[in-house]
């Protein structure tokens, strides 16, 4: 690399924005160098497991079961500290992150890992019908919309209302949107059984929908085809090709493949589609002059630096490589990580006067799971053994999360609820909570119970 | 007993309002009865664990680990329908629950287990500085004030503002307000010198309030003298015989034994003092003409039915018992199981068209903890060995709770977290959630790390 080292005076000063896992990952490569003196600020004081997200939102795990304290994850770093804070700007000439509350952090390298959020694009007006999954309270959100939906239709006596309770509408076919629609297929074919009276699993509609030709559109197309197949096997309607022109309380209209306009009565529609990179990510490309592509992401160089400022790195989804051919890094958690761990071997060796490879992502493969017993994996360096779908895939999805979960308790909670959800059917977690806890019926409908006629006054004392 | 039992047609409608442990007890011992229809109704889905929810609330568990879904509990109950909704009154005359959302649901017998909520007396200003806790919510918004606080010290420089964020003051010295008190001391011996780095844990300040002249004043004054020892072994300042007479945003004013007045600067302060029966239990009372005492709670005959009105029995926190002499039941756990399991024997032997006694509260005995390896016990039954302090009561205190915990993935989940914390001395929960995500500091302070001059440009490409 023709970089050379910005001088720093001696510590150096390290300041990560986010503790994601390109954050925290980078974190956690430089925590034992006494050379450097290093500052993590996050707007929230917990690492959050994303990629379990989907659990809380469907019950079968608490929020604290996939969060751990940053302050607890790097205890043991005396070079560390922590703050509690929200980076709202920067100042490359003078090298300082200006907070929301407090004065400015200064820094010698920055390492910028502030992620992305959901968007709906054009449609922000869509956000209060069709929540999306990026953060605890999203999934406790969603969860809660999920809950009141089947204790809505088990109070529902007329059918065309209680058919749109129990229809659930999921944006998005990558990842999340298939594991979500898995869960809920799940949920549908044994929660529902067991335990409400009145309403049953074959009245619940899965429809997701995705604007490519197939879900899962990152992985080979094979894939794709067991991955649909599976869902669909937990009675999931798969609707690919199809576009999502409005939602509103009540329906979800999609033009389809062949341009035919359709509408869907649905009280309850989750969004798994796009995502925009965080505020402070457009922040910093307007101050260093970065350029973006179209979701905001700052374009870095070989070796995760902003053209011109080799003294601020950009990892994890806040970054996109789109001069790189064959194998860009993903948006997902692997990136994420070798990024982050990229970047602080980098400033290592930067301090020590070392030379240093550029950027290169190692590809060890994806698994996505779908319903119980069930997953697809695309791990490329095993060959054809990478192509893994059903049991194989579930059982190496479960490993793989549990190795990455931090937190040595976690993984043991998450690991007793999984056992527990897979020996009982049951989803332990189903709380509603929040402020509106009660299903909003239009009309009231008589109780389960038919009313009788009282009987007569026997009381005596 | 003289009453007769109310003509009824079979299978019999016993109606259950509330999830708590008088309702839930009552519901699972009549739910083997092919003679009862029985229907559960709660505003919330889950059953909570309410002794444990000060451990949700000082991060050492989740929220999912102390609920449990109502569905899930009575699932195997074929005879049970679970509604959520929300009772907003009763027609005594047609036997009908009122709803807030659909229509009445009639009954032959009503349990009306929906406990209590605290209250701030004259005072309910007092509410947004001084949260209670009582629900989940309740519980997540404590644990954000209090880890708001410690990261706010982290980053104030001005000493006594500090100060303030440090100062804790508990508002009652029942068994809520000394578990709470231990925990605190607990995460400052701890927490604050393993996560922190700018606090120490001496500057922390613990102040527990009490009214009476002791701590725990319905256990025995030999009890209270030992937890009162073993708080302040824990750093915890016990005031008695003091009296709340204000609370704003930074400052609650006590007047002490001698009448004096004291001002305590903090910005924090939790509410463990007075309950207030639910609004549902109150418009019982309205509508059957029972008495009620100050909380609000309907006075009760021998059977737990009001008199006049055989067929309604109130358990639980919503009922008292003022004309029982020696042993009243007292507001706790074992006092709402006892009553519903009451209630529904005496449904049953009413069915049967046998006698039955009068409800006797069988007094198992109180243990209170206090932070870690410590907690008084009070079981008058064992005698002597009834009274423990240290570590024996502490261990008791594990048992007993994890015997009762609903869900058997919950008592393992809970094993694994309490034998983690104690490992460790981690608090694996400690997630601030919810809208206010960061602690408001009045004015912006420089950074833990003292700014240096910027570094002159080295970058090149």
């Amino acid at each position: 690399m023709s970089s050379q080292p910005p001088e720093a005076p001696s510590p150096h000063r390290v300041t990560v924005v986010g503790g994601g896992f390109a954050g925290l990952y980078a974190a956690r490569s430089l925590g034992i160098d006494p050379e450097v003196r290093l500052t993590l600020v996050d707007r929230r004081n917990f690492h959050l497991f994303q990629p379990l997200l989907y659990q809380v939102a469907t019950g079968a795990l608490s929020p604290g079961d996939i969060a751990q304290p940053l302050r607890s994850v790097l205890r043991k770093q005396r070079n560390t500290t922590v703050i509690l804070g929200e980076a709202i700007g920067l100042d490359p000439d003078r090298r300082e992150v200006l907070m929301a509350d407090g004065g400015p952090i200064a820094y010698d390298t920055l390492i910028v890992a502030t992620g992305a959020h959901h968007t709906y694009f054009d449609h922000p007006e869509w956000a209060s019908f069709a929540p999306g999954l990026k953060t605890v309270e999203d999934a406790t959100e969603i969860r809660r919309r999920i809950l009141i939906a089947f204790e809505a239709a088990e109070r529902e006596a007329e059918p065309e209302r209680r058919r749109a309770w129990m229809t659930f509408v999921l944006v998005g076919g990558g990842p999340t949107g298939v594991e979500l629609a898995g869960a809920l297929g799940e949920i549908a074919h044994d929660t529902l059984r067991r335990d409400f009276r009145a309403i049953h699993p074959g009245e619940t509609r899965i429809i997701l929908v995705e604007a490519m030709d197939r879900v899962l559109p990152t992985y080979p197309a094979d894939r794709s085809a067991s991955a649909q197949r599976q869902l669909e096997r937990l009675g999931v309607e798969v609707r690919t090709r199809t576009r999502v022109i409005d939602i509103d309380e009540s329906t979800v209209r999609v033009t389809g493949p062949d341009g035919a306009a359709d509408e869907i009565p649905s009280r309850t529609v989750l969004w798994a589609a796009g995502v925009l990179t965080s505020s402070f990510g457009r922040k910093v490309a307007a101050a260093t002059g970065a350029a973006t592509d179209r979701a905001g992401r700052v374009v870095v160089g070989p070796d995760l630096t902003i053209p011109g400022h080799p003294e601020i790195f950009v990892v994890g989804d806040a970054a996109v490589e789109p001069w790189k051919e064959g194998h860009p890094t993903p948006g997902v958690a692997q990136g994420a990580i070798q990024g982050g761990r990229y970047a602080a071997q980098v400033i290592r060796r930067r301090i020590l006067g070392r030379p240093y490879d550029p950027f290169r992502y190692s590809d060890h493969g994806d698994v996505a799971v779908i319903g119980r017993l069930s997953g697809v994996t695309n791990i490329g360096w095993l060959g054809p053994f990478g192509r893994q779908s059903g049991f194989t895939a579930w059982a190496l999805w479960l490993g793989i999360h549990l190795v990455y979960l931090i937190g040595f308790s976690n993984r043991i909670v998450v690991l007793v609820r999984w056992a527990w959800t897979f020996l009982t059917h049951g989803r332990g977690t189903r709380l509603i909570t929040g402020s509106k806890l009660l299903p909003q019926i239009e009309e009231p409908e008589p109780p389960v119970l038919a009313p009788m006629e009282p009987d007569g006054e026997t009381s005596e004392d």
